[in-house]
Formats: structure tokens, sequence, C-alpha cells
């Protein structure tokens, strides 16, 4: 049995407990942007219950044109107005480079990547950079409330980076 | 306070409780790509426990380059061979259009996104091109196993898309 079966008996359970339909817009008005790692369980981190928040991930929590493109219908159509970025420790993003990791692809299949891969050597300057890119972003409309954290997945802890 | 002042008192409540760092490596060697709604909570929607899959997540649930990026990690530096696409019923990517969405930014700043919003009609249809995307692309490495589901927000249950 693959995974993805043994996770789908998973799923009958949770709907046999479910309770229905929630309103589509979320109802704290945030936006959560996190490294995809195995090991965040945002909605657990936070404390958020279904319904209240969106949230977005990718490899690292970094800000590409997608992030964007997300964070633009999130305010603009559902009516968000907080974002929490949430970086954290051991991140497989500090253990590789752009420039090697797509090295390693060409050598593999015979062409590059067009994209950058987004690695990062220093967890509080890339949340900082990540701020900056949705702050300087003419698509997001709200810009009052975006902070930047580190999980530190020894200690579950958010560490704010200011 | 505000939103994000009141999850940091959350996050300091599960602190208290966590029980230390796991590895790195997701131990399902499993990858999620779902859309950004609040009312998927991927963890709890399949059953999954911390460290055991990474979980990408964007407005939709749509593969575009960000989202190559984010499984070629995965699966080439942290041996992730199994995708599950997630989109849901309710979706907002329903409620608009590339273009409409892309003139009302437009007119309020003055400037077009260079980038589609991704919105689609049918999500079905939208399940079956995304694990298109996936498959067309030279720098995922594991195919076998790329299923794709519509989450059903008023039962939660997840329906395979064939």
């Amino acid at each position: 049995m693959s995974v993805t079966d043994e996770l789908l008996a998973n799923n009958a359970a949770y709907a046999d407990r479910f309770t229905g339909p929630l309103p589509l817009p979320p109802a704290k008005h945030l936006a959560v942007l996190a490294c995809m790692d195995a090991r965040i369980d945002v909605y657990r981190v936070l404390g958020l219950n279904e319904g209240e928040a969106h949230v977005i991930r990718n490899a690292g929590g970094v800000v590409t044109e997608d992030e964007i493109r997300s964070l633009a219908i999130s305010q603009r159509l559902l009516g968000t107005k907080e974002v929490i970025l949430i970086h954290h420790t051991d991140c497989g993003m500090l253990t590789f480079t752009d420039d090697g990791f797509k090295q390693s692809i060409q050598d593999e299949v015979g062409v590059k990547p067009s994209w950058a891969a987004e690695a990062f050597s220093d967890l509080d300057t890339d949340v900082r950079q990540s701020i900056g890119r949705i702050k300087n972003s003419p698509y997001i409309p709200v810009k009052d409330s975006i902070r930047g954290f580190v999980f530190d997945v020894a200690t579950g802890k958010l560490n704010e980076v200011v």
C-alpha cells in the first residue's frame, strides 16, 4: 500500500467526524507564509483553527512571484490584512547553493532551471529580505503588519526577527 | 492586540509541550501541494504527524515555477517520492478571471502583474492540468505517484480526480 493510500484511509476517519462547511474568507484576516518543512505544523504552531488563516508554503518560506500572487489574492479578494512569515532552524535551504543545485540538475538532465533555487545562508537576513520583497510589491495593498519569525525545530518556539 | 500577537501567545503554549527535534527529511517521503484555503488543515485532513511530509501551499494549489522549485528540492535533496495535489470545492479561484483580476489591479495601482493569476473554472480539469505540469517538468525526477484530489469543504472528504 502506498503512503497516499494509507493517508486516504486517515481522511475517511477525518470525514466521519467532520462538522460541516465554514465560510471562505479567513476569520482572522491573516495569511501565513511558511517553509514547507515537514516539522512545521502551522495550525498547531500558531494555535490556529480551520477557517482562520490562509497558509502559503514553499521551500524556504521565501517570497517569489507566486507568493506575491497568493498574497495579492488573499488580501484583495479575501480580505486578509496581517502577514506572518516563518523560516526555521535546521532548514534544508541552508545546505546548498543555487549554483550547485542548478549545476547538479544540468549535469543530470541536460538543462538548467531558469528560476532561482532561493537557497540562503542566514535565516534572519533572509526573513528580512523576504519581508522587503512583500513591502516592495505594488500588488500587495496592506503592509501594516508583516512580521517575520524563525521557528526553532528544537524547542517549538517562534523567535521574531527584528 | 493584533492577531499576530494573539497567535504568539498560542505558540508559547505549544513550545511548553514541545517534545524536541525531528529529522529533516520527511519520514513518509511525501510532498503535498494544496490550496492555501483556511479550511484545509492538511495535517488533520490526511492524518499526518509532524515530520512526515512536505507541505506546499498557494492560491488554488496550482503548479507554477515556484512549486516546481519546491518539488525539485523536495525530491532531489530530501528524498520525497510521492506527490498529493489538493484543490477544493467553494474555491476562491473559481470566482474570478485572470483578466478581470489583473485589470482591477491595473485600475487601482497603474501597473499590471506580469504573472498569471491562475484562476480556473473547473476543479477536476485544473487538477489534471496541474498534474500534467509536474509530469512535463524535466526537473522532477520521480513521477510514479502523482495523484490529485478535490477536498469537499462540506464533508471533509478527499475525492480523487481520475
